[in-house]
This record gives C-alpha cells, structure tokens and sequence, in this order.
C-alpha cells in the first residue's frame, strides 16, 4: 500500500480539479428548474465512474431522478462494498449571503468554496478517486458497488423502491458512506450510530370559538394552558421521559463504548459560550456527549396558540397546537414509539378539552457496534492515515436511509465522514477542506485493505 | 311617581325616534374618517341634554373628542347622581355581515338594529329620557350631572385628565351607568362586580440561535418545554394559583352575596353545549358561576415559539413566548399582582434559560358592595319596574373607567345595564330590545327617587 500516499500525491491537482467541474452543476433537486442540471450531475458522476475503472455503469430509473449505479466485481468469493453518495445538493438561497457564487467555486484558505463542496459531492468524489487509485495501482483487493443517488435532498422518496427491485443487484456485505463529519483533523472520528425519530402534532381543543377571558377565564379550559401541563408533564425533575414504556428494551451502550465516548475531546464551558447559555440541561446521570448520542429526547419544535400578534389580546382561544418530536435510540421503534405517545398523550387529557394526535414522519435508529470487524477495520484505516485512533461518536440526527439499508439489504452502514461542523453544509459558503479530501481518499484506500484482511 | 309609566307610554314613539336619529350618525371613534360625525354626534347630545331641561350644557374639550356636559342643580344640599354614558360606537365592519345598514336603523321584532343601539347610544339615551320625564312632571329629587364621552370605544385615554382637571365640576355622591348588561328581562340584574387585569408577556430564552434538534436535542435546555413547564407550575392540582402571595387580601364576597349569586338563572348543561365542551374547569370548591365573578384567574392568551408551519421541521428554537393575564377581583391590585408575577416567574426560571417579563397594561377591579344604600335604592327601582328582586351580577370583564371614578373621585358607580349579551355589541346587527330601552327609563326613574329617599 505504499503507492496511495504517493498516487494521491500526483494526482491530487488534477482530483480537485475533476471536483470544481462537478461542483459547477447546480443539481438541485428541490428545484424543478434545475432538473436539467440534476440529471446532468448523474451523467457526470456516471462518466467519472466509467473512467476511475467501473464497469456496467447506468443511470437507473426511477419516479424521480436516477441512481447512478456502477461495479467492479474481481472475484464473487472476495467481500463487497457498496458505497452510496449523492450527487444533488441543497437549494442555494439566501444567494445574498455567499461570499462567492455558490456555483463557480473558488478556493481560498486551503478549502474549495462551493454548493455540494462537502455535502455529499467532495465527499461522495472521494470515494470515486480511491477506487480509481486502487484501479490504476492494482491493488484492489475487493468487489465494489456504487450507487449514488439524487434525491438525498429531498427526502430520498424514491430510494426505498429502488433498493426492494434491486436486491440482488445490491448484494454486499457492507455499506460505506462518506455524508458526515468528523470531530476535527486532530481528533478523527468514526460514526457509530443515529438518533431514529417520531415526529408528532397534537392539537387541543377547548370551546367550540374564542371566548373573552374575562367573562369565560377560569371557568373554561384554557386549551394552551392545559397543552403546557400536559406537555410539561411529559417529563419528570430529572428530565426523564414519563411515556409510559418508552425506555422499554433500548439497549444501553457498553461501558467500552461509554469509555471511548468520555474521551471526545469536549469543551463544556466552550460550548456553553458558543450558545451564549449558563448551563446545559437533560437527563440526569448522564453526560452532555451522552445526552446527545446515546440517550433519547423529547423537544417541543413549536407551539401556537390564541393571540400571537403585537399587544394584548384577552382570548380564551378554542384551540392550542405544538409540534413534538422525539429522537430515538436502538432499539427504539418509530412505529412503537408514537403509538406510545400517542397512547399516553390522550389518556392525560383532562376531560374538558378534547387531543388529536398526528403523526408526522419518523425513521428508525442505527447503531453500528464497535467490537465487529468492519468498524475495526474503518479503525484500522484512520489510523493508518492520521496516526490515531478514531473515537466512536453516535450523533443525535437521523439519517433515515441507513436504517432503511439494515432493514431492506440487512447491511450494517459505515459512516465515515471527514467534513467537520464547520463546513457550513446546507449554509451560505459552503466548503470542505482540501485535507480533508485528501485525507478521506487516503483513509478510504487504506479501508478496502483493512476491510479485505478482515474478512479472509 | 304614578306619572312615570304613563309619561312614559305617552311619548315613547317619540324617545323612539330621537334616539333613531341620533343612531343615524356614525359616530366611529376609531377611524379619523368619522370625525366630522363624531362631533355633530357630541352636538346632538349636548342638544337633547339641552331639550330635557338640563342647564349649563357645553363640550367639554379633551385632547381627543369631547365630553358632553351638563346638569341640573336644583339645591346643593341635596344628593347629585352624576350620568356617565358615551356617544362614540365601534367600527361596523365586517359589513357585508349585516341584515341592513348599521346607520340606518330599523325596527324589527321590537328592536331596534343599528350599531350603538345598545352600546352605548340606547342605554345613554335612556338617562336623556328619564331625566327629562323627572324634569317634565317636575318630580327631579335630587340633583344631576352628565358626563357623556367619546372616546369610550378606544380607550376612554383623555378621560382621567378630564376628571383630573374637573374634580370641583364633577362633585357628587354616586356614579351611575348604563354600559353593561343584565341576566334576562325575566331576571333583572345589577352588576355589582368587574375584575381588574395584569396582562403581561413572557420571553424565554435558550441557546443564542435556533439549532439543530437531533444535534443539541436533550443537551441544551429547548426553551418551549421550560415555558411550558413554567406555566404548567403556576397552578396547582386545584388549580389554585401558585403565585407566592397571590390571593392575599382578596376581599371574599360575602355569604349574602354567595346565596344570592347561586340564584342566578344558569343551566350548566346549556353552558356546556353552547361551548362544546364536555366538563368545565376551574378552581375547586367554587361554582362556575362564581369561577367566572369572584375568582380570580390567570390565562394564557397566546403562545409561539418554534416552526409552525405546515409539515415538520426539527428544530430547537432559541426562544418561546406567551402571553399571560390575570384578572383580579378586589382588593387585588393590579402593579402588586404584576410585580408577585414577575418575581415569581424570573424565580422558577431554570439557570439554563434567560426569562423577561415585560407587562402590557393593566386595570383594577372594582367592586359594589349589596349592603349599601346606593345598591339598596338602585334594587328597590329594580323591583318596581320589573316586580322582583334584582340578581347581584360579578361580571369577569373590566371596565377601567369604573375603578378610575373610584380612585380619582372617590366614588362609587351603579352599573345599571339593560342590555342582553344577545344584543350583538361590537358584532354585525347590534340591537336593543324596545322594551329593554323603555323599561330602563323606567327604571332609572324609579331610581332618582329611592335613591333620593335612601338618602334622606
């Protein structure tokens, strides 16, 4: 493996390059007038594959925009990676507020400024240019699939279907995605698990219209106070969850994984300054890194009710609203989770209001272990390529397509990103780091050795 | 006083017409398009004042429009009850809502239809009538004095620095007004109740901006749950009010009273249905009917914080906002109920939030005690007129006036109403019952005697 730092290397100009010819599409795929550039983008990412080495590369159909697919199959007894990326981006606005075009991208600092930069194009492309490095040196120890698609977006509405027509097609045994971040260059890290959701709206009604709170006050239930107990009562003094259940099975993180967590480089009074707040808030017995990866959570994301507009109004309104999400954790269910929400929020209810309970959307938790060969392979490789271990990180978001690979493909998910929070995705000015690229090529190289030697 | 029903009979097609006419001008103190009719209406009442027999008529400028006054002094040792009314009405719109046009009033089904009807023009113009049946059968025991303003309808603002700079002028031993409402023609009413109000607003902060709920999600403190466990605590299991200090010095309505508002005519499966509620609520150990008059109450008005959009967003917002009144019943007042809010409220703020309480604007509650010979007169009228004993009525609302004629004259008012809360005020086809209209001339008649005898 010695040729990978030294390939990069010579290669590395013209790699960035390839990726600002990318990054000037604007594929857009919430945008109906950029469906011409998203299906330009696949084309693209389609030829790069064919010329990194790939064979039998298509745009495959779908209701929406196509999967670009593409393969290289060495030997149907050595191990397969499927990689999946996506190669459409967030809508650009507010335009005012980029420093450069979001689409001719520019580099500055050592970063290439630009829409996609990290999110997923630069980081999707990685995988791209290690597979064609592991081509052109002949090293490629292993069979690789890609599929990168284009509506990641919005939603990756059609993905699902598309997975359950193509099992076969897809068939690997593990799965490796480059759409996170890292804690920093000095502290590389691995993501070794995502929140699931259940995202609800509930509504109470009191009287049938808005009445005078002088003349109905205090004789009448007021819908938002009775949403403010009932939701406040949602958790008890030690911010546990009251749901009855809701704790149910969840499997706790081992105290290996607890132990490699307490070491995350973290700032506590740092992060109480950056949100400009005097204290952190949550679960009892549990740390702020804890509370963010390995425990589930409850938030109000809005509330609405009676008068909201400038001065005083006194309305007893009929009706109060919020919006109630919870994340969740293996091996919560969506599914399981708002019904129990549901079950619980109705039966607090004082009988002079009435509740409706919608839910909205969810998607189910990930854990990937960290005692399996694959995730101490990926460890292996940042090693190799930063000189230190990886520390385990479950982040509090959710991507809702991993859990849908376990479930339809039974694969588990490598995340190994190299963006960092920073990079302002889905933000004016945009970027991803040069390093970071370089480095993500390195680390993805090393991978499908590791991942090879693991397997025999 | 035999000649009051029949003077009375004689001429009511007459106080029938002249109150048309004066119904015929749209005298809307809140739109500056209406000024000119705002004035002439002023002139129109100063006129009949004039007509009935009242001396020393004028108006009275104010930085706003004028106070109408005039009087009638026949010897000073005598009681003087002093008239307060208004000539200004509420906007008419939504227009199209109306069965015939606001200002062209019309009789139908014995009552009259047009904006003011009832408030406050009809109910004004019943003291006009009465004072001038007592003038014209020269019966008048006592001396009067007018005070008819028009600015009633936004805010009575240049009223206290009238009364201020007219303190001498306005010299008298009892209020009496016309402005609210009674139970039924069959159960006649005094109001001897209005709450006082604290209306303020509340603001939490969390974090600095909003984030991200997966990321920050059970780490940092999501302002909306704070609010509303806040608001959650300031009632009981009881629902009584958890406000250090709140319900000291409240003045209980007596045994007396108690019994006497139990009679009031009130079928709470009625109230339910009207409502469309299954169950009231309120503080135990109390009535609904004595929730509404003799408690105090504390609601939320409005609420928002978050997304409130359509569909679902996942965020941890950096603010949350309600808006909180508490109507105060005597001897609450208002600067003292706002301030115990305003500690309390910053003191169960936990440390991982910032809270401001600004508070909006508030009045204080007024109360008529039934053991007073005003009440005592003002019910004997009562009972002459209609031929039962008047319901003592704690009204929920307020009426800011009220408690101003108290703190800055010293005096007492008798809420003499006539009105239904049918008669649509402040909504299209605002009406007053014929006989309402002619049975308060009646009434108040009746009144300037007893009162007159009470006070001998």
């Amino acid at each position: 493996m010695e040729k990978v730092s030294e390939y990069i290397q010579e290669h590395k100009d013209r790699f960035i390059h390839e990726l600002i010819e990318l990054l000037k599409i604007p594929s857009i795929s919430a945008d109906s007038k950029y469906k011409g550039d998203v299906l330009a983008a696949a084309e693209a990412v389609r030829k790069t594959l064919e010329s990194a080495g790939a064979d039998n590369t298509e745009l495959c159909e779908t209701e929406g925009f196509p999967v670009v697919y593409g393969e290289k199959i060495i030997d149907a007894s050595k191990p397969t990676i499927l990689v999946y990326g996506h190669y459409d981006v967030q809508p650009a606005d507010p335009l005012e507020l980029w420093d450069s075009p979001p689409f001719e991208p520019i580099i500055k600092d050592d970063k290439i400024y630009a829409r996609g930069a990290c999110d997923d194009k630069g980081q999707m492309y990685m995988h791209v240019k290690a597979f064609e490095l592991m081509m052109n040196t002949k090293q490629l120890p292993c069979n690789v699939k890609f599929i990168i698609e284009g509506e990641e977006e919005v939603g990756s509405e059609n993905l699902e279907a598309f997975i359950q027509s193509n099992k076969e097609k897809l068939k690997a045994d593990i799965i490796l995605i480059s759409d996170t971040s890292m804690l920093s260059m000095e502290h590389p890290s691995i993501t070794t698990g995502l929140k699931g959701l259940s995202y609800l709206e509930v509504e109470v009604t009191g009287p049938n219209r808005d009445l005078h709170s002088g003349v109905y006050g205090g004789a009448v239930a007021n819908p938002i106070n009775i949403l403010c107990e009932m939701i406040a009562s949602l958790k008890d003094e030690n911010n546990r969850i009251t749901i009855p259940g809701f704790y149910d099975n969840i499997l706790e993180a081992s105290t290996e994984e607890r132990a490699l967590m307490s070491k995350t480089p973290f700032n506590l009074e740092d992060y109480k300054g950056k949100l400009g707040i005097e204290e952190v808030h949550g679960k009892k017995g549990y740390t702020t890194i804890e509370r963010k990866g390995i425990r589930p959570t409850l938030d109000v994301n809005g509330i609405w009710g009676g008068y909201i507009g400038e001065g005083a109004k006194t309305v007893l309104p009929s009706k109060a609203s919020a919006k109630i999400s919870m994340r969740l954790v293996p091996n919560q269910s969506d599914e399981e989770i708002t019904q129990k929400f549901k079950n619980h929020f109705e039966s607090i209810a004082p009988k002079s209001v009435k509740v409706e309970v919608k839910p909205h959307h969810g998607g189910e938790p990930y854990v990937m272990p960290i005692d399996i060969p694959e995730y101490k392979a990926a460890s292996e490789a940042i090693v190799k390529a930063f000189g230190k271990e990886p520390v385990p990180v479950r982040a509090g978001g959710s991507i809702p397509i991993v859990a849908l690979f376990e479930q339809v493909l039974g694969l588990k998910s490598i995340l190994l990103g190299f963006g960092l929070d920073s990079d302002a995705i889905h933000s004016p000015n945009e970027h991803y780091g040069i390093e970071n690229f370089l480095k993500g090529i390195e680390t993805i190289s090393y991978f499908y050795e590791s991942y090879s030697n693991s397997y025999d």
